[in-house]
């Protein structure tokens, strides 16, 4: 008898581990549709941040603040910067400092006002990003090469209706 | 004109700011499909942090931690609970000491080595969870009005066929 057995456990070693197994048979279908979500795009991400680590020793922080400088050629207030990460200031400050040290971001003091710095891609920091961007997306692909042309195109669609009522009429 | 117009950067003040407005044009559509994704699960993840903060004063790993145990009426053991939230051990002691603390979880040494600890729900604690998680329910499903049935029960098919090759064969 194992020790799991002893405490009355139930024996679920061999279950899935994540947020989906807290859903039980009577939870309301909205509730098993948001932990299966959760569990989906959690397994994604831990996928992704593992190969990132891995191949190009890269945290997840610091791939989203290249990819959105990216986005940006002509750069990004630290302010707006923040919000689109959606974390603190401080956070994208310090992971600034680093990537500015590294020669891959540029930091400018706006003209009119000494206090706003703008945030922009070196040629390094382009060239660095883009080699990171292309077998990010291959993972991706590879992540989701679960579902076929038409599941992605209807999977895309019903997230696009679930996320125009998310934020709501403009 | 704008600041944001004299540095050159796009006018792009009205627009969701969100994970899925990195995606260009030229992105593949499995690109496209995980920053959409990625966007509804944060955007639906933050609305319910909000509302847990707001109407119970809860944190979400607090929430997360009180359902495990919910689920588990035997108790968990520590280290089971630290990797079914997927944080570190150091996180989920902090919050068990607090819990503990209020009187919501008791912690048992196993008679048979007195450093493995099981968690479990009081019945203070469990009719503490019972009141948020039916709350939680009526947020989840005000989250998901925007999708008809039929399309809550196709979505939850489609992440079923990623996630089951997410996870492979077993």
């Amino acid at each position: 008898m194992s020790r799991d057995e002893e405490n009355g456990a139930p024996p679920d070693a061999p279950e899935t581990i994540d947020h989906e197994t807290r859903a039980t048979e009577t939870d309301h279908a909205a509730l098993r549709l948001w932990l299966r979500l959760l569990a989906c795009t959690n397994t994604i991400e831990a996928g992704l941040r593992t190969r990132l680590r891995e191949a190009h020793d890269c945290t997840l922080p610091r791939f989203d603040l290249l990819a959105q400088l990216h986005r940006h050629p002509k750069g990004l207030k630290m302010r707006e910067l923040s919000r689109r990460l959606m974390v603190t200031g401080g956070n994208v400050t310090g992971l600034t400092d680093k990537l500015v040290a590294e020669g891959l971001v540029e930091r400018h003091a706006d003209p009119g006002d000494r206090r706003v710095f703008t945030i922009q891609l070196t040629a390094k920091g382009k060239r660095q990003f883009q080699k990171m961007a292309q077998a990010h997306e291959l993972w991706v692909v590879e992540l989701f090469s679960g579902l076929d042309p038409q599941d992605k195109a209807q999977l895309f669609e019903l997230l696009g209706k679930l996320k125009s009522h998310l934020v709501g009429p403009r």
